[in-house]
Parts: C-alpha cells; sequence; structure tokens
C-alpha cells in the first residue's frame, strides 16, 4: 500500500508510545496518544485507517493489537541487512541503537579507513579496513549502506559503493551523493530537521 | 513566514548543493538541483518562491545569492544555543558536527552521568555532571536541550530539564516525551526515517 511518508513517520511514533505502555493496560484512545505527541485526534484516527487493525472498542484500540498491525503495516519483520561505513561517533552511536533491529535493520560490519578501528568489534560488529568494501559487498548479500564518513569522503565512498553494486543508501553526510539512479539515496538532514524545528518556534511566538 | 517543514528540509538540501558546487560556476538551474535530488524541477522552483531572490537569469540561479536567500529565509544568522545532554556517541557526534554552527546552533556543553567524561572537554565543549543540570539552566540563557541519552534514562531527564525551565527540547531517544505543553518537542525519529526509506523501496519494486 502507499502510505505517504509522514503517516509512516507518525505510526512509529506511536509504536514507541505502545512500546512504552505499562503492560497493565490493555486499552489506549486516540485522544491519549494525540495528546502525547501533540497532533490533532482525528489525524490519529485517519493513520491508524492505514493498518488493518481490528482491535478498536469503545474504550479505544487494543495496545497489543494496534502495535502488531503497526508493525505488520511498516513491514518490520522484513530483515534488512546494512553496512556503516564510518566507526565514528555517529557510526558508533548507530551500530549501538539496538532498536534498529526490532525494526528489521540488521547491522552486519562497519568500515572504517583508521588501523585503531579495524579489527576492533563495536557492539559486536566487526570494523573491516574499508580498502575492502568494494570485494565485501560484491560476495555479500547487504543491500543497504549507512554512509556515517566525514563530508570529504562522502562522494568518493559513494561511488566506489555505487560501482560495487549497493542498492540502498542511508545518507547521514550533508552531502548531496551524486550516484546512478537506481541507486535509492535517503538523505538523514539534521540540519534540515533542526530548521524545521526552530522555523516552527518561531512561528509559534 | 509559514513555510512548510517540507519546503525547510527541501532548501536546506538546496543549501548543501550549492555549499559544495565549484567556486568557478556562478549560475545553476534549478534542473540540476531537481536532478541530483531526484525530484520534480517544478518542485524546485515552486520552493525558491518562498525565497527573497533575485538572482534568477536566463541560464539559471546566481549561487550566492539564492545561497544567502536560503540563509536568510531559514534563519542562519539566528544564533541559537544549546546543550546536549548525553555525552554517548551520539551526543559526541553532534557536537563535532561543524556544520551546525553554519546554522545557526551553538552548542555550549554537554551533560553526562559517567565519571570518566564528566570534566572533559569534546570538541572544545565541557563535560558537565548531570547533577548540575538544574542549576545550569536556570542560571543560563540556553533554550535548547538536545537529548541523546539511553531511552531508559529519557523521561527522568525531560522532566528535570522542563522543571529548569528549558523551552525547547530536540529529542533523538526513541521514546515520546510527556512535558508541559509550553515546551516544544522535535522528535528526531531515526526509526521512522529507516521505515520510510524501506517502504519507499518496497513501493518503488
Amino acid at each position: 500500500m502507499d502510505i505517504p511518508e509522514k503517516v509512516i513517520d507518525r505510526l512509529s511514533l506511536y509504536h514507541f508510545i505502545l512500546e512504552d505502555f505499562d503492560s497493565d493496560e490493555k486499552y489506549i484512545s486516540s485522544s491519549k496518544i494525540a495528546e502525547l505527541l501533540r497532533i490533532d485526534n482525528s489525524q490519529v484516527r485517519k493513520d491508524i485507517k492505514y493498518l488493518d487493525n481490528s482491535g478498536k472498542c469503545r474504550v479505544g484500540y487494543d495496545i497489543k493489537h494496534l502495535k502488531q498491525a503497526i508493525e505488520k503495516c511498516l513491514g518490520f519483520e522484513h530483515k534488512r541487512e546494512a553496512y556503516i561505513i564510518g566507526a565514528g561517533n555517529l557510526g558508533s552511536a548507530l551500530v549501538k541503537y539496538d532498536s534498529f533491529t526490532n525494526y528489521g535493520l540488521n547491522i552486519v560490519a562497519m568500515f572504517d579507513n583508521d588501523s585503531k578501528k579495524i579489527g576492533q568489534n563495536i557492539n559486536g560488529k566487526p570494523v573491516y579496513d574499508i580498502a575492502s568494501i568494494n570485494e565485501m559487498i560484491k560476495k555479500s548479500e547487504v543491500e543497504i549502506a549507512i554512509l556515517t564518513v566525514p563530508k570529504k569522503y562522502a562522494k568518493g565512498i559513494a561511488k566506489i559503493i555505487s560501482e560495487a553494486g549497493i542498492k540502498y543508501i542511508w545518507n547521514f553526510t550533508p552531502c548531496i551523493l551524486d550516484v546512478p539512479k537506481e541507486i535509492q539515496v535517503w538523505n538523514e538532514n539534521l540540519i534540515g530537521s533542526f530548521l524545521q524545528f526552530t522555523n516552527k518556534e518561531d512561528e509559534d511566538k
């Protein structure tokens, strides 16, 4: 089904809320979710209509059912393997983010050019020499590269991994990559996010 | 001006492109920007209409003018101070992200509960004891907290900084914070971002 990006974003936030709910509570109302996220109740109800969710009754949504419906809809059970390229702070933060596994992202290994990092393990994941990335992509079935290298290396690495056959790049660098059209690129734009946040502040004043 | 979030996001991506352009090129076409970002040319032109930009001619936009117009529109010159709470990998990655300064975000200090980190400097920024956060917020004019603590601490810290008078929380934890309405919260939802990316993949197939 074609679900708008914003809806996917909100559904994952609803999932955070449901995960956090006391296990002795069985139901949650759309207005409770709306209140926590400071959005309209009608928006929550509209988003939930995208789900195959039958657990609604007078007192609200069945938490367990709703959680499962979100998981099914957003494909949490569809496991995807990824390499992190760049074992600096950001790469290390992402490899330690155990929640990813629950949402279907399995980080297989990391790559770096720093001899002090190569051969180490970070959160149980090996750090390989960036010089071997071409070969590793070619011989593995990993399709996603998470790019967390310094900006100056971003374009060069993107070229190498594109030629090696990577299919998807989750780009955390503040650099727009110029790779062949068949490679999907998702720009994780922290600057844009900050600017959205601060422009919202100004607007609300 | 009320600029939609998605437009702000794209304008900041256009800015990345302009920053990256060879200094000997003077003009860029909307179609070049559109091509790099894989969006419609008409979208780029529409977004640029939000700007106070007069540097358009037959061969394209004047790069320098367009850059300045984006900077002005998104308030890069409006400097904002922030504390990072949590000096782990993610907090350290953010404090080392020098680009933030160009976009108006000045990180003043970090806070952590790890005695090995307290008293250190990361990228020139001091790491203070989390126990002092209440006092520090009260006596400073810092209004933004960037929350990068482990999930289990997120709600407790959010309560403390809210009571101390923080105004904005940029929340990197996978936890929905329940803080008073007058405090702005911006959820940086990496899981949602990944799911948007991977659901897009599936859809494109």
